[in-house]
């Protein structure tokens, strides 16, 4: 794969690029940004080991031989320009897949579907929702396999990351566990999932319930990937219809430790992990009752003992167990899962 | 404007007829229903008072001459069956526009596309969003005039009808209020607002707030169209983004008296008001505090000596000034909340 992210290759735009080289299936081959041509992933993204090259065009891209070509990261301005288009299109004729990542469809654009079809390329609009998906019926709350959920303190403070390192450090313990998407680079990451946050208000919930209910009973745990922040009046919504869709048994909490308030300047601060997670379980109580259990600090950017010392004070503050699970041995947050796991199997026999 | 709601048309189906009837701008001259034909719509909708008469055909019905076809009811099952796509289509032949309140889009479909334009008529998809909306800002937060929203127990209580019954008698008492749509049939009303339940997650908020704020100053209160309700594991991420988005100063409660659970099996049982109306001002807080400040209650399909029993110990339990707007006067939840804008001004100053 090649991710194409010109003149938008930077920290806070390459999350998604990012999940997919540290966590998907596809190994990426290059970023296409003229802007950084020359240098490597690693030199704008600390924390990435691999190296990728960054190229300043298609034309180099294409020399490393891709399947295919990722638009994870929205152009500057939202919609897609020109020089973008005239890109994805030269990626069609030269036989690649596109995965789109954006709220803007590519298969709703003739002359791109045209074209695709003719070089039998794959459209992928990794946001379109899927038709007829139901309005929930409240099902999970009777699931038998025991529901996980990430939940946070913003966005892209860690939900995503937090739930796939988990999910590692569960199935190394012996215990089944399956990853439920529910953003743009979870989908990407693992090839399937529902994208809540471009799914009609209606169906976000049901959409979610669908995913679940289709894992129920096959896995030991199903933990789901949560969205946005109930303190957030742009993401809130979303957050709430995974929680009430989903119906967790537990919790854990996620945030990044050097954010006080919330991004982009609405001037919300964030409340201490145990205000948050009081209100993640009053709000999951409507629907069904769910246990904070645990808390993963993203500690990006911050000295290790400095780190150390937050994930203490956190740990004093919440009373749960907390680590930077990428950082630091995710032991002591697994711990916390299987034994709540254990006290939930308990119960249901 | 003629109805269609071919072996659709009852009492639970009917809210989108019933409301573009009592309160919108067209007049209904005629229902569709093959199996209902020959009686009157208040026949099978008590609370009607006009005399509109059920046909069995489309033929019938355009023997009153009407400009345009909506379509209020999904038919069962949900998808649109042949029969009604002939109905719709002979429609356009004869000249009529189409209001379409389903989650189908009429103008997706090419064939009946091309045969509007062929004829001139307008297909309104009601419920489709609009393109480009905003995430939103928070801009409500600090909103000059004074936001009221309507809440419920659960869909289908009568938040858009007590909203529109506060409208007139507040503009009779020489406040100028304005309301906003958020659903179909409030959208139908009034030809305008935001479908809500039909957005993509990331824009749900936004869209209140844009609607919000373009009405901002221009009227002392505005009055927001609450949907679902918190309780509803399908439809609780739409009313949480209701309530984020557009950030009132105050909530009215709105319940169904004999509605004891929600609706359609989901054995959620619906707390007494005081419990609810905290429920909403917890979830308000996080983003903007608003207080409950009147309850309406539907009291419909009650004798008058229940339904004032009813209101009483409502009031006494909640403690709020509670009525039933459409059956009797709603001068007391009118005068809570000129009282609650008063205050309001004066803190504002």
């Amino acid at each position: 794969m090649v991710v194409i992210a010109e003149d938008s290759f930077d920290y806070k735009n390459a999350k998604t690029a990012c999940g997919v080289i540290r966590y998907g299936f596809h190994e990426v081959l290059a970023v296409i940004d003229s802007a950084c041509a020359g240098m490597m992933v690693k030199d704008i993204v600390p924390g990435i080991s691999k190296d990728i090259p960054i190229v300043s065009s298609l034309e180099e891209a294409l020399s490393f031989h891709p399947d295919c070509l990722l638009i994870g990261v929205a152009p500057r301005g939202g919609a897609l320009p020109e020089s973008w288009i005239d890109i994805i299109k030269k990626s069609i004729e030269a036989g690649l897949h596109i995965y789109n990542g954006l709220h803007t469809f590519l298969t709703n654009d003739p002359e791109i579907a045209a074209l695709a079809q003719k070089h039998n390329c794959f459209l992928w609009d990794v946001r379109k929702p899927e038709k007829d998906l139901p309005v929930a019926l409240g099902l999970c709350r009777n699931a038998t396999s025991y529901l996980l959920q990430t939940v946070g303190s913003d966005c892209s403070v860690g939900k995503m990351t937090a739930a796939l390192e988990i999910v590692e450090a569960v199935r190394k313990r012996g215990v089944s566990i399956e990853f439920v998407a529910t953003g743009q680079t979870g989908i990407l990451i693992t090839g399937w999932g529902q994208p809540v946050d471009a799914i009609p208000g209606d169906f976000m919930a049901g959409a979610v319930e669908k995913e679940i209910m289709a894992l129920d009973g096959k896995a030991d745990i199903i933990i789901l990937e949560g969205q946005g922040s109930l303190l957030h009046p742009g993401y809130s919504g979303v957050t709430l219809a995974l929680l009430h869709g989903g119906a967790p048994d537990a919790l854990i909490y996620c945030h990044q430790s050097d954010r006080k308030e919330i991004a982009r300047g609405y001037k919300i601060p964030i409340p201490p992990a145990s205000i948050m997670c009081r209100m993640y379980e009053e709000a999951a109580r409507l629907i069904k009752p769910a246990r904070s259990i645990a808390v993963c600090l993203n500690t990006f950017g911050m000295g290790e003992a400095d780190a150390l010392r937050e994930i203490q004070s956190t740990m004093e503050e919440s009373r749960l167990p907390t680590t930077d699970p990428v950082r630091f041995d995710p032991k002591i947050v697994v711990d916390a899962i299987l034994t709540d796991y254990e006290r939930y199997r308990t119960q249901k026999r």
